[in-house]
């Protein structure tokens, strides 16, 4: 941990460490870049990929995983300030961002460095699992913590006010899930639909680590996609709303956005071009896509389709989680407010 | 209609007639052939594409939809037997087999012939869907049936027999759509999820015109794939059977088939090619496919996955609905059993 | 034409409308916006879709392109500064985006005003197709030019430095076509390859309008992709130079751009990959991507691999292409350096 | 090796084993069967799968490949008839369809049996790579040999002809490849195109060892479609004949089928569907299809385009295979003639 932290009121902006710059790595970079109240103070790649460029390109201090990887880095042109344990030594939280195969839980523990974890993680390797919106209070001033998937801050983002507000008997979720990231080129299927037979699936319990005691089954199915994850959700209300009224609710959700197929955003491929055109870095969406014309009330029960971009909406996640853990802001409204301006997120 | 026609306790085969001779129609006049009951007086076929030459190939009686066809046809080298009109007074049934926006319903009273449409037309057109486990006594002798579509097909053969045996509250059905066909190259999406944002979509309704006061719910999605269609399926039950005797009833049931990604079954294609191995002509799957490890009973509600070949499910439907009208056979069973075995269908 | 307007020498930024705000129009006009000699004056567009509202966003003077679509677009909260011919009387110079069937020639000529098509409109058109580094001068100081398709822009762009230095002989090319762009939800096929049997393909006589005399032929073929164009392209030369000669003149090539699959960028997912990191808006990529370890010298023949980014490649051309036409400058590569230098295009 | 086998003039059917039950190993086992000269004394499979299933319901006798193997196969409820080593002993020549890794050329060696490998392999392997019209004479009384690939199989099949009739100067030819086969689910990529770098591509050489001396090029390209190859072939000829005469040549070519995108056929989709219409098992295709309208001379170069099936092509090129190396036959015209009748192939 860097010898200036000093916890509660800190001034100092919160020093991050990103272990691991792939997907998910290189998108907290930028994000954590975007706050006045965080910076990167190291990255950590293995192999020389056009992605260990991209680190040296946007001009964050580069670290090799261990000292095995620097002949190959400075091979390719990389210049290679250090390796992660003197990094450790530096940060003050961490971002670990590696396969789930990699383990680097006690090398944190002996630097007494904070860490954040994916959802790729178990829930029992933290104990702490996060999502800005369900249990930000959780985290204030915690060593470890893990943000959850992708489609489980879907699922959180837009269950929890209606929750909240509506009051919510049961839910039954099918994901409908990309099959590869955009960039992955070695998984398919080409041509094929993919049940994941184990029923419920894992988003369910997942979503349960943060929104306690809720009442939720989720069935997944792989398509061969690589743009969105979509989710066919079906909620048993404890009241009866109107549609529109489920509508107001969200309207005022953080994170969570309208699209509509009278605008012409028919699929999750007229999404991914609207989010283009707004001008996100790399077309990122990291708002919740919610279809305005797809939400039906029919008696007590909610009806709703939602776009997640699986390689994003965790990141302003990692941000919020950051600030709850390092004790610079305990208000979740306000930190998911400074996030969101930083990031450039449109509620209009 | 034939003059040969006498109806209950007919001897002579029943003359069938495809009108439309692609998707559907080459299937039905393949299965019609299959049966001792019934014979092929004739296709009609509009444009000399390669499916026209494979009627021909196939040595069945070949017919125009209208003279200004004839011209094209006979260019192609097809030999032209006649007219439609010509060919309705020649049978006694007609398979409807035509795009949805064909419209000839007043021909077909007008020559007195009985009629079968396809799931793409509505309900009211006939005022009878036809499910042949579902509701077979309602066609006897009608002059005028829809067969449901593929989808509605498939929910009817396994919700069915879980009505009748353990009783059902309610259903939630997502369809998780295969985007067009194999053949149709014209259509996508290329890579995007699609969510039909009407709820419930038509599938809902369509069930309940055959299986009455059923309570069900579906939404559909469609993705970019074109082997099959697969259902995620959550019913709860008025009875709390376990998953073995679920599994029980369906094996026993007509035209469903269980697979098991222990097999190596994972996805609609290996479903598929389980098809092509067992030497069906055109690698159909006239059957439902149920993933055997994919059904699970969770308190009363039970959970499964299904997966419907969009060409095939309907077919032996067809030549059941042909048995109803025509009045061959009057027990359901029994004309399921006939038409199964004509199609060589398995169950193991 | 705006009467501002006074030619060559010309210090006031010229005047650009947007004749359809879609894939192209919209790209130009964040273009136009980057440089400090021309700005938009409007944009026209006739429907209320995401994309017009984007326009919005984006604080573009917004016409209609008729009376007749001014309802529906104020109904969707459009702000509707007037209509085209209004627009026109403003503009030096209109770039068309409009889909092939418009036709607004005559009402060009009618007010007076330049204008640029796309590659989807034929040669005959204008008479003067463009390709700034092929025949830059041809275009300086008329009235009416068409920038060349994606494709053959591409095709352009690195043949015509090779033909330069070393002299080309003939040239085969085979292109692999992306069968829809990654918005267009319509269009497949999903699972097939598509022949485009017609031999040559109209690439090779459309790349010979801009590099007259050229000795090419191209085949082509549609694939179930939306990610970009790829090119075999097989050059017999005039002489015999190295693989590291060919590299060496690309790398002094404006707009072509080497990538390798040692760095992992093994596919045309890994480049697109690459452009959003770069923090490209949309994700373009301006530049032809070639492989490098992909070009090879075998006897006087040169082989190499290139990737098409067909939303994107065309925008510097039209850039460059009102820079000739309004005559603000006539060096080619001196306007090729501003352009690319304002879109923040990177020559490593 | 069998005891009964006595060589030249044989009469007994010749007994084939069938080493590794998939997707190749599957269908020469249905082929053989189909030959009236040689019989299937058993297959060889390691894993319960869907497949072993298939084998068992078919009737073939069935081999572990290592007694280790047994256990899980008898516990999927398969009759495990010995171990590859017995049914070695019984058989005259084994059908070799192991995965690449496999070594099996020793064993095979020691029991004195004749075989044949797949294109998978190298032509180092056996020294004698074989493709039926290009080379029979070669593998008569061979003890081992390798059937070339499925696109190596497509390319000689219409080259060779073209040779022999017009003479070739050099060939060009682009490999559009399928990039995983149908019931391959595992393997991507779902929406990229991928160049194949090392230029040639191994296909042109793999031609160079059945047609010896030829001037050939490849290059290939690996795209999202699990049907069928597709390959864009430019040949320099050392004639000048009209299209039509390379159309008649082609005509009268076993194994090669024309298609015509005025029939409808515009794509791989509509040619996979015609092999279904005519009832091929498992909808294959065994001859190469060649657009009709896609054969175009230019002065002295010939294009055309054809498609591979595959996962079938070289199923009756193994049949011929045998028939050489067991002297069978030594005219190769009636062992193709033979092996075509025995598989129902048609030739219009």
């Amino acid at each position: 941990m860097s010898e200036t932290y000093r916890g509660v009121g800190e001034t100092m902006p919160v020093k991050v460490a990103i272990n691991g710059y792939g997907t998910i790595g290189k998108r907290v970079a930028d994000a954590v870049r975007q706050q006045d109240d965080m910076e990167i103070v190291g990255v950590v790649k293995r192999r020389p990929t056009f992605e260990a460029k991209d680190a040296m390109r946007e001009g964050f201090p580069f670290y090799a995983a261990a000292q095995e990887n620097v002949p190959d880095l400075e091979k390719a042109g990389i210049r290679v300030d250090g390796l992660l344990p003197e990094l450790l030594d530096k940060a003050d939280i961490v971002i670990d961002c590696t396969p789930k195969k990699a383990d680097y839980k006690s090398l944190y523990e002996k630097h007494n460095v904070k860490a954040i974890w994916q959802g790729g993680e178990k829930h029992e390797l933290t104990g702490l699992s996060f999502n800005a919106m369900s249990n930000y209070e959780e985290a204030i001033g915690k060593q470890f913590a893990r943000v959850v998937s992708c489609n489980t801050t879907g699922l959180c983002r837009t269950l929890y006010p209606v929750q909240e507000k509506f009051g919510i008997d049961n839910v039954v979720a099918v994901m409908i899930r990309r099959a590869a990231d955009p960039w992955d080129t070695k998984n398919g299927p080409i041509n094929a639909i993919e049940p994941i037979v184990k029923v419920p699936s894992h988003h369910g319990p997942d979503v349960q680590t943060v929104m306690k005691g809720l009442n939720i089954q989720t069935t997944a199915v792989k398509v061969p996609t690589t743009l969105m994850h979509l989710h066919s959700v079906v909620v048993k209300l404890k009241s009866t709303p109107t549609s529109q009224e489920v509508i107001d609710v969200w309207s005022k959700t953080p994170r969570v956005l309208f699209f509509s197929t009278a605008d012409g955003i028919k699929s999750t491929a007229q999404v991914m071009e609207w989010a283009k055109d707004v001008g996100r870095k790399r077309g990122d969406l990291f708002e919740i896509a919610v279809w305005k014309d797809g939400v039906h009330i029919v008696g007590d029960t909610l009806y709703y389709y939602q776009a997640i971009h699986q390689e994003s909406d965790v990141i302003p996640e990692n941000i919020d989680c950051i600030r709850a853990m390092c004790e610079i802001e305990t208000d979740k409204f306000k930190s998911m407010e400074k996030t969101d301006r930083g990031m450039g997120m449109i509620k209009e």
